[in-house]
């Protein structure tokens, strides 16, 4: 098993939190580096898309992850094994979520130096992650098929800051409720500029789309930049 | 459609939820009320459990049930219609957790003076919800099959509080890799007192042995009191 890094994150210190993210998104746009903030309900299948996804963009982008769990390193480690890019634990100590000054000591320790893109995987949670910028360019957040196309009537402040939405675990749909029609009608209702991407992380199918639009969005931004 | 009581849950202005919690606990021994918090991830199936319990436990016990929810009261109205229980929806407002005084707020508005056994459905969050005690005579949790059989290990404040695990969504169990056995020994890791159900809500299987075990804890609560 690969050595992971694990950084204990400390409580942030500093009051103001939008302040904080906006002096870090400045200060990774000038480095060049796309931070995309993913979240979601606990089991959606995070690291799994994220494995996939990894593997179809790491010839084309430089890229690091931050796995954020509240205890254990299982999930740096599978990112690490799986696709080889770096890839660090940060431990928030119970805590639900991260906010900008605590995803700035996940940055000091991945070397963002040599990142196009860095990913981090906050904490599963479809609540308190949403309420706190991290400092991101882009949101993501997955919703797999199994928590049912009514989340986003239940969890609208997550779908409201979200501009990518991947539903995972497209493979169960015969054995489950899920109304796929209305599911984007409400992601939509909650934000209409969201972008959908129905996948199974498990197979793969349906990850190439989003691949390509992350790929996108990162290129443009740097084009921009 | 039944109308619904919805209340609109204030943050606690009191800083000693333990003090809060234990003060509730005792109040409703003296009044005979057993209290269940109901805790999951969003999507874990915790309303068609409850309904499903509730059917079979209404007529040998006095029911009343408040469901917690960010926004929507769609729960509260689906127990109300399928059960005829006394149901209300408590709005949380963007909080993702209940603490003892909010849930009195709730239990205020219940009618708690005609009930043996009052649920909690709290926010679906496997985070914050186990940090505050709730004066819960009783914590049980929601694990199901879609999420994995990791999440003992990713959770363990949640699952070191709760006495009652159920396993939901059994019959997906072919489609997805999760292993009950490990799933067990990391539940009893986390809680060695803790009592497994598996269950599928959707069919009903399961439901009985659960419902038996909960009639015997108020039963034997009620008989202690």
């Amino acid at each position: 098993m690969d050595k992971i890094k694990v950084i204990e994150i400390k409580k942030s210190v500093f009051a103001d939190n939008e302040e904080d993210a906006q002096a870090l998104r400045k200060e990774l746009k000038e480095r060049g580096v796309y931070l995309l903030n993913l979240m979601s309900s606990p089991g959606s299948g995070k690291t799994t898309t994220l494995i996939r996804t990894i593997n179809i963009l790491k010839e084309k982008l430089r890229i690091a992850v931050m796995e954020a769990d509240i205890d254990s390193d299982v999930d740096a480690v599978k990112i690490k094994e799986a696709t080889g890019v770096e890839s660090i634990q940060l431990h928030t100590g119970g805590m639900c979520h991260l906010d900008a000054e605590m995803t700035r000591q996940g940055l000091d320790n991945v070397g963002i130096g040599n990142a196009d893109l860095v990913i981090l995987e906050n904490v599963g949670n479809l609540v308190c992650p949403a309420e706190f910028d991290t400092g991101a360019v882009c949101n993501a957040m997955i919703l797999s098929v199994p928590e049912g196309h009514d989340k986003p009537l239940k969890y609208p402040l997550m779908f409201s800051v979200c501009d990518l939405v991947v539903i995972n675990k497209t493979d169960v749909l015969p054995y489950f409720d899920f109304d796929m029609d209305k599911c984007r009608e409400y992601i939509l209702m909650r934000n209409p500029r969201a972008e959908i991407y129905p996948v199974c992380a498990k197979t793969g199918e349906g990850i190439e789309a989003f691949a390509r639009a992350l790929l996108q969005r990162v290129t443009e931004w740097k084009t921009n930049n």
